[in-house]
């Protein structure tokens, strides 16, 4: 097993009707009484969360900066950051979904740092965030895992750049997860968060075959289980049993457990995030295009260990590996996910090409787990997921 | 799914050659240099842990507190808090297993209190310790999982009484988790690690299907990987593969990541912590004889885990629970821990009436996952097991 840190101090507060204890925690990081309250296009107001988090703020002032929108964007955040520092914000809550968290992880870090903070997601000169202010969240969408987690994707479309930030300050003090959020949400972005939890898992797993033993079997778990509860909580978003376990695969898919002591290989998010910025796809959905794919083109790489996932996940024995990323494939058709970027868009003649291209000017030769995807087989992928 | 909270803010650094960090980590703790070092028996001091910690303590001043004996005592870690309090201890080092973080955590809490400690460990008044000495860890032996949790036993001989604290001043600051240990270890002291972390997994799982099926999944992996690695590291413990597996195992079997909505039973714990004040035999062996015969007795409360246990951890298909049973006390059988009290002593007459009485005393009645094991019950069970 490799050398491993494991660090989380987030505090998970899981469950129905717990929202009445958002004072009590906020209490713990602060005497002041200024919140701003974070969230993104105004679901929240419809669905009765945003009551409901009311409520459970009686006595403090909240501020309120809505509008955060999928993919957060460095111009809008900066509008939140300045609030922060001209109205002495004591605590941030962040009441949404991956977008809204992530981006409420860069207004509490900017807020305190003291140069351009598109130095430190451009990572010049070493520039890093190392405090911030005190934030919570209140999670309204099973899918990214930033809830308890430290690392955020912030956008500018202008430049068509997503960049990714971190370290310690980056953690939630606390997050509540309410499953019947699930009940609220458009199946289309139910499905999303299944394939982004599910990706996040494989994208932790799926590399080859590692000493981490009980790692390598929570990941199956967590797969196992996305697969046995999609079809239900799509069927019946209300099915509390269905959707508690996807919020919490999705939680437990990217919060450091699974890669503790693994290997592990991003490939599939870096083409993924690309698509997103040229073609506006759904993060998740650019995983499932590109995933399939991926492990064909990387399958000497991947074989020991798509042997494995085929047996323990989809109960294939003696399968040579392809089958597994058949089914893999079929699992995201099966809820919905298109897997082909044709189905999104038909401007396609330049992706392959283009992604290709930011490839090499990122230097991004010689990625995934073994250090070996090149340019040239990216741009082969992405040819392949036309 | 249960509502529940998940915290746990210790960091681990898992792996080989990794104390030379020890210092880095204890300052972001406290600025003080003074630190009080707890350990055990002294085996610390053949094995070569001892030389490399201090090495990693470089520029501290150390004082040493030695002979926490196993079932931590009482009176001797109140000579531990007379000491913290007269020399004006910076941070507490324990270095050891179980024993030692348990009663280090009673130490850093005691000497933090006003009153009468042994008031908060009978609970009087609702009495409560709140504040703690900052402290980490070295672990020497994998097995509690201490290491990761806030909870301690401490024992009091005089009285035949163990009694259990906790609180959030009890989770380390840091735990060093270095596999190479396991080798320095008698395989008797591997053994029973082995057994302790398996029968934390089987306490907070072998009760009835719940909705939390990524939980079931985690605790069955963690069964599966023990199994699979328990006759390789006894065969040769300098097996790093196979130590280090261990060392997670029983690490995540009790960091609080199994127990998150569902059901729990600890009435093997129970009957087995009398076991241990009555005879002597070490606590993890007193898990092995009393869960199979605990597991018969509540068979009609079980049956239905027991068959998921069997199929999914034992692969067996189409029983109907009792072969599940059977094949955890062989696995406990085939690692040398034998599973009957009459092995350890033959004093057993009177073993069964003392440990009803016992309960009877506690107002244990009514205890596991459904409330329903009574005092007569558990000596029906004691007795199956002489």
């Amino acid at each position: 097993m490799e050398n491993f840190d494991y660090y989380n101090p987030t505090k998970v507060i899981f469950g129905k009707e717990t929202y009445n204890k958002l004072s009590e925690e906020i209490s713990k990081y602060t005497n002041g009484r200024k919140i701003l309250l974070t969230y993104g296009g105004g679901s929240i107001k419809k669905n009765g969360v945003y009551e409901r988090v009311l409520q459970g703020l009686d006595g403090y002032e909240i501020i309120e900066f809505g509008g955060i929108e999928p993919n957060p964007e460095y111009d809008t955040l900066m509008k939140a950051v300045s609030q922060v520092k001209s109205e002495n914000v004591d605590f941030v809550l962040a009441v949404g979904g991956g977008s809204v968290i992530d981006g409420t992880k860069f207004i509490v870090s900017a807020a305190k740092y003291e140069g351009d903070p598109w130095d430190v997601l451009i990572k010049k000169d070493n520039a890093s965030f190392t405090d911030a202010v005190p934030f919570g969240t209140v999670l309204t969408l099973p899918a990214t895992g930033s809830e308890m987690n430290s690392g955020a994707v912030i956008s500018r479309s202008d430049l068509k750049e997503k960049r990714t930030m971190g370290g310690p300050q980056g953690f939630p003090k606390f997050s509540f997860l309410d499953p019947t959020v699930v009940s609220t949400l458009p199946k289309r972005q139910i499905a999303n968060g299944i394939t982004d939890a599910y990706m996040h898992t494989l994208e932790q797993y799926l590399t080859y075959p590692t000493d981490n033993l009980l790692q390598e079997r929570i990941a199956e778990g967590i797969l196992s289980t996305l697969i046995e509860i999609a079809p239900k909580v799509l069927e019946d978003p209300s099915d509390y049993k269905a959707a508690s376990n996807l919020m919490w695969c999705a939680t437990m898919a990217l919060n450091g457990t699974l890669r503790a002591g693994v290997a592990y290989d991003w490939s599939t998010h870096m083409i993924g995030h690309e698509l997103t910025a040229l073609h506006g796809i759904d993060h998740a959905r650019t995983l499932a295009i590109i995933a399939p794919n991926l492990f064909k083109v990387k399958f000497e790489n991947k074989k020991d260990k798509l042997i494995q996932y085929g047996q323990r996940v989809f109960g294939l024995d003696g399968s040579c590996g392809e089958e597994a990323i058949l089914r893999t494939k079929t699992f995201f058709e099966s809820i919905g996910i298109e897997t082909s970027i044709s189905q999104y868009t038909s401007e396609t003649d330049n992706t392959a090409n283009i992604i290709k291209k930011r490839f090499e000017e990122r230097g991004w030769d010689g990625i995934g787990e073994r250090g070996d995807l090149t340019p040239d087989q990216a741009k082969e992928i992405v040819e392949m997921s036309i």
